[in-house]
């Protein structure tokens, strides 16, 4: 008897999202096999050389045996993280500091520990697609609220806040400065979250990995306001900070003694993260925030080249980001998921075109296409050199001109 | 109004069981801070000199920037892996392979693709303690069957396997050479779960990150079994095979191309495995197979001191194992929870003790200590040089002898 036909996955299995962020790279690269030069503004990763001292400390990483380290994180490492949060203003002990593999890992942590399956986490749409997948491994419902092109992405007001608050509700996801909008959220809306958590007992996971990026006015850390000591659980990662995106280095921070406790317990799941990216994520810590100024000023500019360019098309509707490196767009296109893959599979001007990622992928859909969210909008990542990112706008204004709908 | 007492962490997180390989550790700490020498057979951290390809790659490493890698591994690296696969007799295409943060996520990858939260996955007891924090992070409920140190751990009758399935059994559990009892799984053992398998539509979750050490007769991966591409899930590591264990490379290896594509969403997920880990994964790779046959003839000899020693002591049971680098001995002493806190805190013989892994933590547990299962066991590691094997030994008959009950 041949069963074989039973051997389906879970239906969280079939259901973990594809990345609208990754999705389109085998069109990409059929467009590049034609020949057409494709700029990729689909993905946040970063052209900014890494820092020196990583390549340095791994050309000098020197271990007879590649053993375990701590499920923790090395000590080094923790005592320098914290010197790194000191200088930004963060008081942090190391023993509040528990490092994982990216933010990736501190995020599903911090969902597991703070929710049951069944519980519910508020979060602010558009918000970055992973969080779904870390959700749905955890059994946690994400609870979306949405928030507007028109108004910068910025939070919706308390009533409503509280309004998505039920008996469920374990947590506020929030993260700042913001994937996919650039929005930073300003000290006043991370006091009103703190009122709303403390007063309904609710946990606040703070996502920060984009903390050097902020262009205008000072980045506040939900570590920075006070009374927050049981509430708040700060996500971080080294990727964006020091462009070492492929070095999966986080952390998790927390002075919850009982958060810290369950976040041991899940690392020693996992035994530890990578050895040698931690001595080189230390060497790079130990840099100091001096490094970080001439960074922002470049994706200052870019950020600029890239609003302004948005700007000249007509029909357009964004706010200038004042953080992170994206923007999220809503363009006068109807279905920018069909405008995308027609950018990679139509379009080109002299040969060359671009890669975007679609709206759609950084809301929570009901399934149906037809009442898809965000289906008018698109996310930019100005991670390209500027020329490139003027060159890309062109395109994009072309692009949005010719579209044949 | 104060709601900090509401901030409790959730019934799962407070639930992960701290790790029993790790939890004696402070205790250790404080025998050596008085300065006992203390042999570590606790945990299976290999001496064996990771290949010197692994530090030469890192030491050419050679990137402007550390970026993202593929979600499911660097083409390259897969490629060399479906060679060294094939050179162990396993065919696979590198499309089979989504490479993982070690062989951990590649446990919880494939606990979350077989199975609904509130499902079932029959697994072998005693067994590797993490496959519990995985399946709660799943919601995956573990089915345990007993195994016996009399019997050498292998694995129960068909009826009483059979007899553990219900409506919501999804998977087999298997793990060959097996931690913690060393037990290696026979061809025909393989092909029992495998006809239970097939009959009764279920997934099987094979671990065989211990491939490598087989010490009588040869190793049998599931993938060898016949009719199983859609059944058979393969969770492997570099971590033993290259004593590489801080590296933080597994691979998910499957030929069932749903599972594939759900691995993949996940893998998308976390964006990537550490990308220069792969580069010296792939080194060591390329040194093929004739580099196993010395390091298991070490562990060979290890094996043979160590159980020879066991047997040494009156009311020791256990069988000689024939792979891994574990001994699960059942001791004439009826808490070996006790017993190993005792090893640290109150014995000691010409300034020396051993660090042992209690038995009950290798066990799904109802949480009283009367009933605690595995309580007269104690896992050994003998991942030392000879002579401190030897003196561990001796270490251990003494304290036998000694303890106080």
């Amino acid at each position: 008897m041949d069963q074989s036909i039973l051997m389906r996955v879970s239906s969280r299995a079939a259901d973990f999202p594809d990345s609208p962020i990754r999705k389109l790279a085998p069109l990409a690269d059929a467009a590049m096999a034609r020949g057409i030069l494709v700029h990729a503004l689909n993905i946040g990763q970063p052209d900014i050389p890494t820092p020196k001292p990583f390549l340095d400390a791994l050309h000098h990483y020197d271990r007879t045996v590649i053993a375990y380290g701590r499920s923790e994180g090395e000590p080094e490492y923790r005592a320098a993280l914290a010197d790194y949060y000191r200088a930004a203003g963060i008081e942090l002990d190391e023993s509040d500091l528990v490092v994982t593999v990216g933010g990736s890992e501190a995020l599903l942590f911090a969902l597991q520990i703070v929710a049951e399956p069944g519980d519910e986490v508020i979060c602010f749409e558009p918000f970055y697609t992973n969080y779904t997948t870390f959700a749905m491994m955890s059994g946690v419902t994400l609870k979306p609220l949405r928030t507007e092109a028109a108004t910068g992405f910025h939070l919706p007001d308390d009533e409503a806040i509280r309004a998505a608050i039920g008996p469920r509700t374990k947590a506020i996801l929030i993260c700042s400065p913001n994937n996919p909008t650039g929005t930073v959220l300003t000290e006043g809306e991370l006091r009103r979250i703190a009122a709303i958590a403390k007063y309904r007992g609710l946990f606040i996971i703070s996502d920060e990995v984009y903390r050097e990026f902020v262009y205008e006015g000072t980045h506040t850390s939900i570590l920075q306001i006070e009374g927050l000591d049981d509430h708040a659980i700060l996500v971080d990662s080294i990727s964006k900070r020091y462009s070492a995106c492929g070095a999966r280095i986080g952390c998790l921070a927390t002075r919850n003694l009982e958060v810290r406790a369950a976040a041991v317990r899940l690392a020693q799941g996992r035994l530890c993260p990578p050895v040698a990216e931690q001595v080189a994520a230390l060497a790079m810590t130990k840099l100091g925030p001096g490094i970080f100024g001439p960074m922002r000023e470049e994706y200052q500019r870019r950020r600029d080249v890239t609003f302004e360019g948005l700007l000249r098309i007509p029909g357009v509707i964004c706010e200038k980001p004042k953080g992170a490196f994206y923007i999220m767009a809503e363009l006068p296109i109807a279905d920018c998921e069909a405008f995308a893959r027609w950018l990679l599979t139509d379009f080109s001007h002299d040969g060359e075109t671009l890669l975007v990622a679609p709206g759609p992928g950084f809301y929570v859909q009901d399934g149906s296409v037809e009442s898809s969210k965000g289906l008018n909008q698109i996310r930019l990542a100005y991670v390209l050199e500027i020329p490139k990112l003027q060159r890309a706008m062109e395109l994009l204004a072309r692009a949005v001109d010719r579209y044949p709908v």
